[in-house]
């Protein structure tokens, strides 16, 4: 038995965490890619529990930087950047219900040099942005293009290759009410560009709306802690996705389990509040699924939680805060 | 020659800042209360330049709370607080415009007691939040229904009454491609909560989309700055507001200018961008209108500027920076 | 009868806030400036309550800055800054005591120009520095020297006077235990920027260690809100405070008291958490000494609380919260 | 060879990162624990370079909670807290060198149960503090004491044992000028409370003042990022170090070296300050010793830079940000 058939997805999807139908979502049938999260939109496709979905997914940049020479500011327009695939509608989802998206596989596509990262003006860790608006002048913009094999990795330099540590930057279901550009991560999702939501891992999502609408896009060949300048190594792949559903299973903000923890997300500011978010829904977790009380949980992640940065340059910061299964055993 | 004659609004506006049409916008008129800030919802109204709207505002509750013994988590909505009225749509705004509003008078109306203050959970400068999330428990919910007059103020109690100081708390545009709670302040307007947003005051906010799409709402009675338990003395209203359209005038982030001085408003988190983006915008004023240069104009603010805290309560805090008029003169 | 004569320090101060005895403290008395808050250094001057020091304080450079060809970098000696008078200790003064300053008033002194301001590298609201570290270059380093009198202000330039609304810096008493840069703000006291530290108000100071250890210098001839580019007018002069001592008063951060209001002041990051301080402090005083519950405490503050930014450059921001005597009546 | 041969400190220390010389620090030799980092107090023992020390450390509550029946606030007494070793006095060391402090090992001392962790008020990540000053009332204290070994690591209850991954909590050099409270950390280390700081990793410190005045204290037996509720697993061990002295290699702020990666540390509020002071001294390190320019170094730590929590309780949060050996090669 593997891990994922002790998975809350496993136990308590309306199909049991199990592949029942097989969808693709190509460049075509997606047809023009939203860059916002709302379910004002049609879906692309609906599906039951249990579809598996592999989606063309496209660069942050829909592919509009092809050359170093090229330079953001005259390319991009802002804020129709993280083009995303979706809406995807569920079959009896509805709010208060959970999505799982258990994440197969990410595969890079498209012609070489697929990998590419930027520094533009007003963005990034590092520099002056909008919200920390300073008078210093702006870095010069900086186009890398990079080429990224699956099983080689991104090729940084003639000194150093990356390994090919693909992850979904950018995944959630619409928001309750809004409508809310791709690149900001929230309680429902979005831009959290936090490098657990890899292949092995399940993402579970809140509903907030009939159907859920879910988007993804985003994917990432490599990142760090923080995604520092704000672009991590942005390329096209095809990714595969798992649906599932978990009928009257309320949870406040994204959740991951994969073999080795159970991880809560928190998206704000400052960055010690998006440490705080995840840390007590970890905790309500805890206790509501894994017989702790609030007290304990408190003082044991204290001693055995961990925190991974997801990104420190999107509109709101995201944290994810774990706890491993070897520590706290299987949520029930 | 009245200061007004002077305001940017009367010398640049396509009106002339004059009130050349008068129209209202009561309950029935405007029929729902839109929750969002959104270019997506049909205008209630359609007016040219130097139109004065007299609009029937709801309190944040949409009066749903009229006992001090009603439980608001019982009876509110979230996200479905803070009604607003519009959107209005202005002929000829175009993204990069400005839109001018001159506030021209605010009247409380409604049957008494109709000030409305409250405390809820997870709601409030003092209290965990979704945001500073935390495991202590919540304050009881307490409701507070006030007796408010133009005349008298708002009574307290029998040893304290507080002058009627109003203001509109939530007034701006539709943002560009998304559809924001009206809970939120941004670089569009929406919810500042910055008291100097007050009769006699003209606030520039920066058109976004065609039309502009204007909103407005949420009027105070009174309010401390920051609005610390984050319900100010909520009332219903008659705002009246002369609306003008400035061409070719484009700012990122609303601005504001009365008989004493002008001021830019910055919303982030956490609340030393608010102050750094409101600065800085007033800043790029001094410079572009002004005739100082970068330097001069941060040496000059630091022994000059003031700083306003709207609100340390919503999902972005809110901040004014301003400096005298009999400091820096008039804008050009 | 004065309001002073109602003030805590009149009502509970050991002097009942009288001027009992003069003391000067020439820069020859002082001798050596001290650059730290501490009782660890022998004090120069040891005083009964109700003693009325006239203090000449250096400027914040200890006048090393002289010409604007001057090169700050070159001449200042980080962090040898903001030198201060005293260590003054008072008699009687214990840990749990408070111990009261009424500033009499600030005058000039010294050589014109008298007045410098500056922008260095690294110190700022809108630049990069050691704790806000980004990668953009520094602006240039510039000197303004500037002619300060009582009488004119501050010549800015042809067009700009500031007119002469002098205050103290930096104020405090030793801190527990440690020994702290008068760059820093916190329980204590020290570097707040606070504009409401000025001729007219009384300064309530929680006393640490036996003798109380009360520094004072940094005096502005004219400040903004937050200290934007880091350093005010900063100028010489002759500070003249009385001292008075309140036995078992205990307060946990600095507090002031004037015509008008009641004061507290947070010191702390980010900004959110300098204001919360301050008001949870304020509500604290509003019930022990002004007869209100917490809960009617913070929902009054909601509607007519003000909050003053002192600076947003030091090591920590420092926020002033108060509330208006025509509002809660006289303290207990 | 080992990976410690190619370190900075077995390259360029003053003794070659050799064991030269062997000293205890017994409590008898310690005498009274400093609570604070200063050059102002005498040294318990000066060295040369090349000398292992093994210290007896003290818990962070001096071994004064006894039993689960115990109250902190009735027993300790703020801020005398985190009980140090040292100082100690490196002959040769001075200000613009670095101190290097090899870990060779922790063990555990004392009776059983030698493990400590309380919850207190106003103290921790979840709950209001000082800081973070709100109304809701403190979590109850609790007090845990718990078997703590070498071998079997720490017992937490009959389900959950915690491996024993000991580090130093609390290491650091004498600050310039001021003295400082060892519950701090800051540029010169202090309270870091940083697990990597753990044995087999080599600490460098910036060296403020002649002799540099190395402290250490405050070991954990297990910690979680960010050290949750305040309190680790405190307990008393033999800690034993190997110091050297790097001259003239001059670091603005602690920089870490293990096996695996380069770390620099950065303490500040809000946490992202954090995270931006430690990737720019990382990004710094890279140009200066690894053949990076600055841009390049700032686009590919945005790829492959790692992020660790230490804590977000103390009164600055510490990040340390690390990037791989295997990715950027060996440092000059």
């Amino acid at each position: 038995m593997s891990w994922f058939d002790e998975s809350l997805m496993a136990r308590k999807g309306v199909a049991g965490g199990k592949a029942l139908d097989h969808r693709t979502l190509t460049e075509a049938e997606q047809g023009e890619y939203p860059y916002i999260y709302t379910a004002g939109i049609a879906p692309v496709m609906t599906i039951d529990p249990g579809t598996v979905i592999a989606a063309e997914t496209h660069d942050a940049f829909e592919g509009a930087i092809t050359s170093e020479s090229d330079v953001p500011t005259e390319i991009l327009n802002f804020p129709f950047l993280n083009p995303q695939n979706g809406p995807i509608c569920i079959n009896g989802a509805e709010r208060g219900d959970t999505v799982a998206v258990y994440i197969e596989s990410i595969v890079p596509r498209g012609p070489q040099p697929r990998g590419t990262t930027v520094i533009m003006p007003e963005f990034g860790g590092l520099v002056p942005t909008a919200d920390t608006a300073l008078l210093t002048q702006a870095l010069p913009e900086v186009v890398r293009k990079l080429e990224v094999t699956a099983e080689e990795g991104t090729k940084w330099n003639d000194r150093i290759t990356l390994p090919y540590e693909p992850f979904i930057g950018t995944i959630g279901v619409a928001p309750m009410a809004e409508a809310i550009s791709s690149l900001v991560p929230d309680y429902y999702g979005g831009n959290m560009d936090l490098p657990d939501v890899a292949p092995g891992a399940v993402v579970y999502l809140p509903v907030q709306t009939d159907g859920a609408f879910l988007f993804l896009g985003d994917c990432h060949a490599a990142q760090g802690d923080g995604e520092l300048c704000g672009v991590a190594i942005e390329h096209p792949t095809v990714t595969t996705v798992r649906v599932d559903l978990i009928k009257n299973w309320t949870i406040r903000t994204p959740r991951l389990e994969n073999e080795k923890f159970y991880m809560t997300v928190g998206s704000s500011r400052p960055m010690e509040d998006a440490a705080r978010g995840a840390y007590r829904e970890l905790i309500r977790w805890m206790v509501a699924d894994m017989g702790f009380d609030e007290i304990d949980a408190y003082m044991l992640l204290t001693q055995c939680g961990r925190v991974r940065l997801g990104n420190m340059v999107d509109p709101k910061y995201s944290v994810g805060a774990s706890v491993l299964k070897s520590i706290v055993g299987i949520a029930r």
